[in-house]
């Protein structure tokens, strides 16, 4: 078994702290919370939870500050995914193989099942419990958040990413949206945890967002890489779907050769930020193989 | 001059800040930042941070805190329009006379410019200088805000709403519907600002949150008493539609008099929770009263 972490067991972990969070709410819309379940829990890797937990290995963090922050994020990213298949934006009917939620439920209740998981990753970091150093640096935490998931962060990245959908952008422009469509909240899943962390210095901090902005970018051109070299079963959506929604992608302005390469020296420059820092980046390291050696 | 808030004055002074809140945003995604721009300063009657304001005066809290909490609640307010006015909700072409933000601009960028929304106002509190009380709750205010914007509160009235639509419900359920949908953003503007006081005993933050409700209550009666009597012009969009929604109302369940009577025990409800506090409540009965007495 080459991993330290057994991801397997991460993922039914993160899925059981999230369940926890919903089974807490009471409102009794049962088909919203439905949704809402169905948005959280309906797979996925659970690569910014994943990504949370071995940052806090690395710098020695509470598991249970991970948890939330790992949690938080994962609402984030399941609301956008919510919000990102409905019919005005990427119209997809399919995620992970399974029915999108505005196919399951419908798409009122898509749209606000979204907008509620938004809601309730505030609500998690504002009510966890943190550990000392993160309690002191809660209302940090939540502008880190904020700062990721937003116009600054997510959606501005949405937005570009929308923009540029029957266009051809530049490398720069591609990168720049990316960096925001993803690489904001996988940045926030390192970062906001050495928030929580004894004492991380400001340069420790700059390595370990190159990293994570390196990995962010590498997972999407590996992602464009799959998208048009898997088959629709490994996928558990349609191949070939940015082709075919007019979107740049990196196999399109660097040709599939090119891309890998990309991939690769992101891949690199991921390392050698690892490198550059005082602690034991070994599960931080096989994160970043995860991340650019999966093939779905 | 009946009113000791100049409420003009007050629009003009909580649409600065709005402004320089989305000034200071740098992603240059201009058709995003647009559409944020236009769903949050189309007007309205900016009721939600009034109220933060009169609490603030009643509770003696620096202005500057109600400034941070009426904006972060009326940026939730905002994306709820932005989101309820799509075709998959309430399909509304206008809003205050005006195109709805998906009309103006198109759906993804209505949705995107909601879901940036709601997280600018969780921005706004977590990176806003409270004075030194605020300073110690200021995760409790996010909190709270967290608590009065999602699935406990707005969302899950939004979803009850929804459900409610060509059906007769009960007049319990209609009014925990708007409870949640109108009445926890309202006491939040309250409650969040008696947060940063001195000292406010909880019997107190237990009238007030009376007061918040039945008038928040009572703003919905009277909302659905001017659907139905009020002409287009007065509306700034089509009356009657609620009706032509087949939306339960008040005045459906009780008939035009009995709601008329139902708003004014309200009213009467939340003038007796204000005589119950030892502060000067004058300008928060005048809040009162401008719900109560409005004609669109």
């Amino acid at each position: 078994m080459s991993q330290l972490i057994d991801i397997e067991y991460l993922q039914q972990h993160i899925d059981h702290f999230l369940t926890s969070k919903l089974d807490q709410l009471n409102v009794n819309n049962d088909e919203l919370l439905a949704a809402m379940r169905y948005g959280l829990l309906m797979g996925g890797k659970r690569m910014r939870p994943y990504l949370s937990y071995v940052t806090a290995i690395t710098l020695n963090v509470e598991s249970t500050d991970a948890d939330a922050i790992g949690a938080a994020i994962e609402c984030i990213h399941a609301y956008s995914l919510l919000h990102d298949d409905l019919p005005a934006m990427d119209n997809d009917d399919l995620r992970r193989g399974k029915p999108t939620c505005h196919k399951a439920f419908n798409e009122a209740t898509a749209i606000l099942a979204g907008d509620s998981l938004q809601t309730l990753a505030f609500d998690i970091i504002a009510n966890h419990e943190f550990s000392p150093y993160g309690k002191t640096k809660q209302v940090k935490l939540i502008q880190q958040l904020a700062n990721a998931a937003g116009y600054q962060g997510m959606c501005g990245g949405q937005a570009m990413d929308l923009a540029a959908t029957d266009k051809t952008i530049t490398l720069a422009e591609l990168e720049k949206l990316h960096a925001l469509k993803t690489g904001a909240l996988l940045e926030a899943c390192v970062l906001m945890v050495a928030e929580c962390a004894e004492q991380v210095s400001d340069e420790d901090k700059n390595q370990l967002a190159i990293f994570a902005r390196s990995i962010g970018l590498a997972y999407q051109v590996r992602d464009d890489i799959i998208d048009i070299t898997s088959t629709e079963e490994e996928l558990g959506k349609p191949c070939g779907s940015d082709l075919a929604a007019n979107k740049s992608t990196y196999p399109a302005l660097l040709g599939l050769k090119g891309a890998q390469e990309k991939a690769e020296q992101l891949y690199q420059q991921a390392l050698q930020a690892l490198a550059r820092l005082p602690y034991n980046t070994q599960t931080l390291s096989q994160f970043a193989t995860f991340i650019i050696k999966r093939t779905s």
